[in-house]
């Protein structure tokens, strides 16, 4: 009898394929133009699951972009039932943004990745739990557990949905555990499991002057430029050390105790890790912390784009109608996302002089999400991780947002264990997406094995 | 006989027919995309001249885009010789920049408004020259002095080989007075003559962080974050009240004599002209001036556009690799544009901190200029003015640059006279340019009144 290892060794190259079918379909959930795309990517994808082998595949319409929820619960009362999660669509991406490839939405394998928008955030990694189903029922004709399967398409338009669906489909979702495969090892062979996860609030800022663009040679001097004013608004919220200085944003923060600063300060990364994956001459940022607690257990505020006046090629003399940005803060535990807003948005206020209109207008909040370690669904992913990459995996706080870990633990109750196979280089959210194909294959024997331990 | 007068109230249709096919062709000099076009006008300019009855019109090929030059000398060696000066090239325009018509190159006659790109700056009011030419040679078979027509293509674009154009042809180009209508009126009824125009420096502003855009929750707070910096620096020019505190910027700025700055306050425009204008709350900048003054007589800093991150619609939640900007600085009579730009690039490089790339680069650079308004070309255009408008035009100083009246002052020894038709709410570089048709009608009557009375 083949075994479910066998099975996916002897299928790479149909999962590879399959793969690739799936990120050709631009999912893109932020641009209403990739609508129909998104709507393809979830057809696409409960099709996968019903060839898999599932008893059960929906397309559920939201208000927004469709969930795909699939379900096989023939493996008995006695075995725990897993809730995986994942996100079939993806960031924005132009060729002109810098890709090396032909096309972001055409993957092409290069050094042994696989190049394009969505290859590790989150369609390869969402995608090895779908294939790893198919190797337990194709070799075995059954799978160790009872599985739930959740995918939306809305997670890089802040999961906008998600929180009511869950809400109202309780009895559907419920499960003894979740796994997500979302984030990063942390290095090539050096596994790793995320336990905290910041929170998020995005805020759009606009700042209003005159009613039309200005020509700058006879209006500049006697007309606010709203440019400027966004500019020191921004300016005004960081101190030259990069403190936050909006008054109150530190206050609930929770502090790290000294044990978990010592745990974290084992980690293999510093200055010379972060100047060799990003470029930069040197890091930044608030020096009472690590480099590793400022990028995973310190809240920061990043304004992730800023528009103003003439965004094409060429030369415009104006004194820009507007300028505007969107404003995002990344939170830790007992941060409330909705009070930060507020705080950012009296300090906005407080600085905006009576020359412009200024509005700070709320995107998306969520709060930030710590899983204890020490729970029993986490021992059996070290024991997974360890017989495949022959090492424990490190436990790390990460500094992305996954805000369904949150509402799976406050709506169902159900802890979720991060299992991601991504390495720290992806280029996640920029031009050069990638996913090692190598990733692809280990992350999945190691799902096979966390099934089979969970299942024992 | 007919009189140019009649002959141009009876071409009324023609010539407006004429300048519609003229605004048509998309003459964008600093896109790309467009130089068949800028090409294509500049042909279609130099048929017109001909058709008017010029003897000689060529096409001057530059680097950049071609010099259209036309000429008529037939009124005799004992006439006054003018070279007139406009620009066929325009500002960019997109519809969905704002314009309530269907397309910035499509003209339409709303409220008795030609609306398009181009309409005012500077095909309409350069036209009116050519026109004039031509209602003059067909009603009586001459014109009263020598004439010579110079139009570039360039102007929007730094007018980059305007001089070395000049500097080449100054036998061809010698003339007693130069003619420029590239500015405003101050109001409806009430003419105007700019006898100075600020200066301008335009440099460009680029900070580079990590080699590529990285995931704002995974770097967020290490890593130096190039929008936050570029506001920083931009924050970092102006005080609290508007004031420049740039080292050395209003070093050698000419101070207003008392005389001046008496007369200056006598223009019927303040604090609630400014407002109804443009639509602001209130007015902006240095309160030790006013705002006529800060206008025209005090130089400016301003950045006219800002781009980072996404900047087409969709969130990205991005440390983005870079952030940039244009810097356009208006100047007044003394200040050195290229000692300006090295005193920006001081500032710049000493606020720029030590965690990212900073560079600024120099994009144009040209004087302020004075013309003496008490000249005999200036008395007569006084003249012309109360033939048709029946005051006295106001004397102003004007924010906006034409460079090359500085130009002509230097390397021909030609003064200029300032003599602009448009409206102060004409929409310059902006949505919904317009040119008041009435206005192209009475700049018309006014030309042919000031050359009738040159060459008497």
């Amino acid at each position: 009898m083949t075994t479910p290892l066998q099975y996916a060794a002897e299928h790479q190259e149909q999962f590879l394929n399959e793969l690739y079918d799936f990120i050709r379909i631009p999912s893109v959930s932020t641009q209403a133009s990739h609508k129909a795309d998104v709507v393809r990517a979830a057809e696409w994808l409960r099709n996968q699951c019903l060839k898999a082998g599932v008893t059960r595949a929906e397309i559920f319409e939201t208000p927004g972009h469709p969930i795909v929820y699939a379900e096989w619960l023939e493996a008995g009362a006695d075995k725990p039932t897993v809730l995986v999660y994942g996100h079939y669509d993806v960031q924005p991406a132009e060729k002109s943004d810098g890709w090396d490839t032909t096309d972001p939405f055409e993957p092409e394998l290069v050094n042994g990745n696989i190049v394009a928008r969505g290859a590790t955030d989150d369609k390869g990694q969402m995608f090895m739990h779908v294939k790893v189903f198919e190797a337990f029922m194709q070799s075995t004709g059954g799978f160790p557990v009872n599985i739930k399967m959740l995918f939306e398409g809305e997670e890089e338009d802040s999961s906008k949905n998600l929180p009511p669906f869950i809400e109202a489909h309780k009895e559907m979702l419920a499960a003894d555990v979740a796994v997500v495969s979302d984030t990063s090892m942390f290095a090539p062979g050096i596994p790793a499991i995320a336990y905290g996860l910041r929170g998020i609030v995005l805020g759009e800022l606009v700042v209003e002057g005159p009613v039309k663009d200005l020509h700058s040679g006879m209006y500049g001097g006697a007309v606010a430029n709203p440019i400027h004013i966004l500019s020191r608004i921004l300016a005004s919220m960081h101190d030259d050390d990069g403190r936050i200085v909006v008054k109150g944003f530190y206050d609930d923060v929770r502090e790290l105790s000294p044990e978990e600063r010592a745990k974290l300060a084992e980690i293999p990364y510093g200055e010379n890790e972060l100047v060799a994956e990003t470029g930069v001459s040197r890091s930044w940022g608030d020096p009472q912390y690590t480099i590793i607690e400022r990028m995973g257990a310190r809240p920061t505020i990043d304004m992730t784009s800023f528009k103003g006046g003439l965004l094409t090629d060429g030369v415009k003399n104006i004194v820009p109608q507007r300028a505007w940005g969107h404003l995002t803060c990344r939170l830790v535990p007992n941060q409330d996302p909705h009070k930060i807003f507020d705080l950012l948005k009296a300090h906005i206020e407080h600085h905006a002089p009576p020359t412009v209109k200024v509005t700070f207008t709320k995107r998306s909040a969520n709060e930030a999400v710590l899983i204890d370690p020490n729970a029993a669904p986490m021992a059996l992913a070290v024991e997974a991780y360890q017989a495949v990459f022959n090492r424990e995996p490190l436990f790390l706080l990460e500094g992305g947002s996954i805000p369904v870990v949150k509402d799976f633990m406050d709506m169902l109750g159900v802890p979720t264990v991060l299992m991601g196979f991504g390495l720290p280089d992806d280029n996640l959210h920029a031009p050069n997406e990638k996913f090692a194909l190598e990733q692809y294959e280990l992350g999945i024997q190691t799902l096979i094995h966390y099934y089979e331990s969970l299942g024992r």
